[in-house]
């Protein structure tokens, strides 16, 4: 397993880590198998999404707040109640496959480290198997 | 593969499965890989997320019945569309990594079983792969 | 890994996809592992849920246009904003288990392709590993 550590800079943070999950891959000398790329905070989600387009992300922030409001008389009482929430429906991990050696992202595919509870630095742990 | 049992007891309910999961990964002997926690059921998710404040639980449940209503004109005839919906933005399944032999969860993370069509026996299947 | 195509008739468009991938299985002939079912375009996501009734598809399909309207003000010009926030809440991929050489669904369950930006020729990455 390895740990990267994203630095987000806003509340709510979408950070595209791509990069850093191709290294990994490139690194790790496996020509076939599936990496899982793993966030162990309770208010952060793992996301495939398109990357070339900023406004894309942009759009899933402004639509996740319409459905998921940051403040709508939650009752966990310390203030990131919609941040939970938001977890929940993105998701904490996601799984993607290897293939000659390279991981299989689409053309417009980048993976996106999601902090709905930021600006924090956080831990996304990454494993490969074959 | 393993399966375990699940008594819920509400309509929704949403039950903290972690100590059967971690049981599951110790007697496994595998010091590094990943298991697949799997719910064979149409009407129930796999979740992460905070397992310390039950209060975070409640707001899920809360927002969720706010984004999927149990009644809305749903045209499936059985009564729980919105749990099949619910399933849907939840998710089936959830994969996590093994390290040195031990489950890597976050300090506050859970693992859950979300039934939103209870209360039933349900079960959940789990697969070790290295 | 292998690759699917599957073509879509309607811009949202939910297909059942599990023959497909049981064929695979039943090829792989691996007896124990998971197999990952991944779609590389980032306006598509991959689902588990019934198949048996129709109108659950059909529900489905409903609230998810609620919850993310097809035209809302989004930013991002090329008309399909809607689609990659529904694909934000459905995921990208799932992992289901294999046990002695059976892909293994409830009873219920089916695994489905669901686009949201179509129609259109879509692909399907699948890989086993064990």
């Amino acid at each position: 397993m390895q740990t990267i550590n994203i630095q987000t800079n806003q509340r709510i943070d979408i950070v595209d880590i791509t990069a850093q999950i191709e290294a990994i891959v490139n690194e790790a000398n496996t020509s076939s198998g599936v990496i899982t790329v793993y966030v162990p905070h309770t208010t952060c989600g793992i996301m495939i999404n398109e990357g070339a387009d900023p406004d894309v992300v942009r759009d899933i922030k402004y639509q996740l707040e319409n459905l998921v409001p940051y403040q709508k008389g939650y009752k966990h009482l310390e203030g990131n109640a919609d941040s939970h929430i938001k977890t929940c429906l993105v998701g904490s991990s996601d799984t993607i496959i290897i293939n000659n050696g390279k991981l299989v992202l689409g053309t417009w595919q980048s993976i996106f480290l999601c902090d709905f509870d930021g600006p924090r630095v956080r831990k996304v742990h990454v494993k490969v198997t074959g």
